[in-house]
């Protein structure tokens, strides 16, 4: 039987500001990484989105990112690993505070945006954060880049990790994600999208951008929430899964 | 016996900025309130402050305040209840982060500054605080201005609560703290500061700046270890204590 | 002749997060008030708000607000007077900076929110904030609450000011805004709020909450860009005020 | 004759923060690097220290750095060029308020930190830069390092330049600053750090760390104040000039 996992980014609305459409992502996906206040949200932001995950049935994991809201944590920022460890340990030990008062227990641990992609490449980050979540709840999961730094460390400490690819992203040779700037980086055509993950899940493999099949682990599927197409996407999957008889089911049933 | 505890404000440096002694009052204390992030400290702070204070075998508490950096959460804000309880808990998850990695238990709650002083006179926004801290850990220890309404707010909810004094104010008739800007706000003379502390231990009295006696319970003393001065006035109380037979114990021994 | 003043707030875009129609409210307006960076804005939405309202023509006014991005500065905070002149020399040199590589120049200053409404009522919070913008440029028009502490503390420091009035809310029998919290507050039927505007233009009265008439000074009507309703609403203003001969100029054109 | 200017950063305190000797440093150097609210100092800060550096007669620069107030900007961050130069041109605007309110004018422009740092190899992020200074105003000087991108990018866009050196530290054979965590990276003896400086104002040219002799232009050394040890270092500098003939001046008058 096939599996896999649909997770998206939550609770990124701040004060005044408000982004995505939580409300009608949360239906559609099994596990949601929930923003931690320092790229995105604030304390009250965080507890309704605990709140509606609740309600809702699905898993949450902590999202914790950079201290850049500005930025919305998408800049990479030379932080030591001391400090990638402290700002993961706070980001994770506040989110779990309004997951405490609600009863619910977080699942899984993925970093966000700048972090999450210099920690694919960085070993040595990846280490810092995996640690940090280790020495936290040796029980979370962490959610990286399929065949990533981020896996491979938390594999070497011990942790259950799930592996994300996404749908609309093409591949270099090597597993990792074609840079956005490159030509070709966006897959843009649903159709190819869907039927690249299909092949994902079902054979662990993936055309690259050179044309070259590689070996890819397909644990999670990261989707958006941020408009009325991404929605409708995120629709044509849970639908194209179903009829390949792929089941969607939160991390912690897969791994 | 008599019994009392020895607090202070610890942690509160930030990035390239120390403030206070800690390393230098920590000895002198039984319980340390800790920045959470909000009025001051960062992450890699917060991480040192609690192994300090582990290695120095002092109870912790959190010390959550206003999102106000610039202004040292000494500024009054007009947060709604519910925000005041939002930031409580993120505050509180987060600080007991470093705790749960350190193998520490934080045994109090004291709330810092503007929030504080507000929530001294203001039942609801205690309540709303107190609710937070209740729901999060109904073991926590509430440290709270003697008599003050957040102490009534923490009573009502079932709450373990600490009655704080100051050795170095005046008090008004009605047990609140006479406003610093008012003539007479401020006890400067060592030798009467001392007395009157020992009295308020013993005898749970204290006189006001009208010169009546008025009733006050004192759990715990605020101390300051911001300069050589404050750290030789925290050992002469220590001192004083110990000639008039009162032992300095935790909060947590206490209540 | 009767000419009037239709403001709106500006550039309160921050970051990944978007507020606001501003290009669709552009063009029904005279004057803009941008924000600074401190309730709202960075700096790339304030330089790409000063080159759409030069594109457009429109005035542009400096919106200064309190440090508190996360409550959008819309709490109260309990600033000093050299805190709140400070914070306004900063943001009024940062907006000014923009103002001055686009070769547009800044028209006026009106405090935001919780400044605002803190200003109205304290005469030496609105001097402090008139005088360093006296210091910084006397040219520059205040754009304050009508029959507010604002007005006159900008008056007595010999400012060109413009009293601000607003057509969905109503008026206390001494000039103040009804709390909306209480009932009644808003006007919501739009016949009424134009109509009432359009006596406040024409005959400088305005019926308060108690039924009486009082005296109403309307150099400026703030309106609202944030959504297809207010939008309309304007529209709807303008029409009614070419209808009745009320010519909609700049403040810079009035005072 | 031999002339050369001592530059220090200044101003860098924040809210309850105070850091480094400005009284102190102000009376040795010839022009401040002020900081500007996004690295370091709030504006009553900024306020003080125009303040201070009138009453004592030395010229006064922008210091704007990246908004990590947590790293004190010494972070690399990957900020687009569009972004660095609105948060020159914020900066600049802000703290040239505080100038315009106290009679002073901006002489120079000098990146803090990981901007200064990453500005200096990178022509593109330092064209940005500078643009935004030409742009505000264009007879400001640009501080940069010595042979760097930033003095290229300078000139390139007919900006006055001032190339600066360091005392403390060793070059590269390319004119770069040899990497702090390379040993040898500071140049700890400070008799040799002394006659390292003269021989790069009299002479152009410095010993790199491989032992060749490269050219260098020396207009302004940068000094420190943040400690006992650094302002006696300062004190050194300058009776060693002087008994050398080298005549300390501000930028203004060198370039």
């Amino acid at each position: 039987m096939y599996q896999v996992d649909l997770n998206s980014d939550l609770g990124e609305s701040f004060g005044r500001y408000t982004l995505g459409c939580d409300d009608q992502i949360i239906p559609l996906i099994t596990s949601a990484n929930v923003a931690c206040g320092y790229h995105a949200a604030d304390p009250v932001v965080m507890e309704t989105t605990i709140s509606r995950a609740k309600a809702a049935g699905i898993q949450v994991g902590a999202h914790p990112g950079f201290p850049d809201l500005m930025g919305f944590g998408r800049r990479n920022m030379a932080v030591s690993n001391e400090e990638a460890r402290a700002y993961t340990l706070y980001q994770l030990g506040a989110l779990d505070a309004f997951c405490r008062v609600k009863g619910m227990k977080l699942q899984h641990v993925k970093p966000h945006g700048a972090m999450y992609n210099m920690a694919a490449k960085d070993y040595e980050l990846s280490r810092a954060i995996c640690q940090a979540v280790k020495e936290y709840d040796p029980e979370l999961i962490i959610l990286g880049l399929s065949g990533s730094e981020t896996v491979r460390a938390a594999k070497d400490l011990g942790l259950r990790v799930a592996e994300e690819v996404f749908a609309d992203r093409a591949y270099e040779e090597d597993g990792s994600l074609v840079n956005r700037r490159k030509e070709g980086a966006m897959i843009t055509d649903e159709e190819l999208a869907i039927s690249r993950v299909i092949r994902m899940v079902k054979e662990h493999k993936v055309t690259s951008i050179t044309g070259k099949d590689i070996a890819i682990q397909a644990d999670s599927i990261c989707v958006h929430g941020d408009g009325a197409k991404s929605l409708a996407f995120v629709d044509r999957i849970r639908k194209a899964f179903q009829a390949e008889g792929i089941k969607i089911c939160p991390l912690k049933e897969l791994v």
